[in-house]
């Protein structure tokens, strides 16, 4: 087992965990607290640009560690197909704006299409907004999705799925985010985390607890340590894979986000000190 | 693709699909409807004994298709683990007084354990209780469980752990109980329904389906036809591998309880034959 976080060097929160707090609260709160990273969320943009986000990010001393989130890219249409290649390229212009090295991709699942075909439309999604992000310098990271999620969210839900068009695409731009909630129950995750080191695409670490009884679908993951996932064996893999970046705590919970937010980010800076 | 079923000759209800009729009620009214057949919950017993409750059911011409359900093998301490197996065996004299050809288990998953170990103490206490079952000619039904429940319900969440589970105890007494809305998601379900089929594992399968968006993880099912699973697809891979039992509806669903049980079992059946 590896040994606990030594410090907050590479803690990273993302805005969605603490919503209540608007970015500008978020950046000096998170600052002041000693995290050192910050993925954002579309939404925390509001009438502030992504160029001036990053600005806002990198003069508190805080680093972009990725920008969520593109994906849903099946539709039942070609047209409906084609709007989500351009959302997507957008949402590569907001990263490279915003300074964000990845956009983390929420593949997507259609209705009325099998799994399989929507994955192979995901697939040739990616495939046609690649040369964008490799012209803008930012990588995508794939991240498959619980299996609870298959329906509406996303139909890629196992790292050998994500692996599987890594490896029908082969770009150095694309890559998988692999978060413990999503993806702990599968007994193959030690395997497929070892084989994305050696393929170099581990692009981001997401972290938080399976709560139980979870009470919604959504918006009832738990603060490391409140719940079952072995978050520090899955980071012992991760690391042991070649991972160097951030540990990203992404907590939704309307349970924490009714609460204290001081408080909370203060009970999150424990947790990861004590179970990541 | 397989042509809709012809009649209902095959169709059973699980008594917790109509959970507020006491089992009286529903043996009389499944029969009146043409159902053919029951899988009972021992919650449906109440002050009956099983021997009775399947003198009731058989008196109105329907076939006892199984008895839930047995399981949670893995704990925490022997004495934990003794205590399972005991109650196993007694779901299993149960199923033997009723008359049910096979107990269905959902397998368990102890809090404090991997997921890995909480399958080899699964593997331990079925292989306790087989011997027990097959002297009492009672089958016993693995019954894989979708991944959102691995913290609690069962460390089992594929059919390819289930048959691993089957592969180690080799028993022509333990299989599978394969249920659509708990393995839909797997991109690999049609081979491991028809590797079942080869080893003759395929002991039930139930049906339901899965809603978008789904308000609750246990109790927010739907009818065939309400959500997103290719049921009659998975029926076909399920009869393509020799199955030839019943196709057991078995909803929770806090919504559809709420209705007239008397319409939802129409709905039922219409939706089965335009669906399953």
């Amino acid at each position: 087992m590896v040994p606990p976080p030594a410090d907050l060097s590479r803690l990273c929160l993302h805005t969605m965990t603490t919503r209540p707090w608007a970015l500008e609260e978020a950046v000096s709160r998170f600052a002041a607290a000693g995290v050192k990273g910050i993925t954002v969320w579309r939404s925390a943009f509001a009438d502030r640009s992504p160029a001036a986000a990053g600005e806002l990010i990198r003069s508190h001393g805080l680093s972009v560690v990725s920008l969520c989130r593109g994906g849903f890219f099946p539709a039942d249409s070609t047209g409906g197909r084609a709007r989500a290649v351009d959302e997507n390229r957008r949402c590569v212009d907001e990263a490279a704006a915003l300074g964000a090295p990845h956009v983390v991709l929420v593949c997507g699942s259609a209705p009325g299409l099998s799994l399989a075909e929507s994955r192979d439309q995901i697939a040739e999604g990616i495939a046609r907004v690649l040369p964008h992000a490799q012209a803008s310098g930012v990588r995508l990271a794939i991240e498959p999705l619980h299996p609870m999620y298959a329906a509406d969210r996303s139909a890629v839900v196992t790292m050998g799925q994500a692996r599987a068009i890594c490896g029908l695409l082969r770009s150095p731009w694309l890559g998988i985010a692999v978060d413990v909630y999503h993806t702990w129950w599968d007994e193959r995750l030690e395997d497929e985390i070892r084989n994305c080191g050696r393929e170099g695409t581990l692009f981001a670490f997401h972290i938080s607890d399976w709560l139980t009884p979870t009470t919604d679908l959504l918006e009832d993951r738990g603060v490391m340590g409140e719940g079952c996932i072995p978050i520090r064996r899955i980071r012992g893999w991760v690391e042991e894979a070649g991972f160097k970046g951030f540990h990203e705590v992404e907590i939704f919970s309307r349970r924490l986000w009714a609460s204290d937010q001081a408080r909370y980010l203060a009970d999150i800076k424990s947790a990861y000190l004590a179970h990541a």
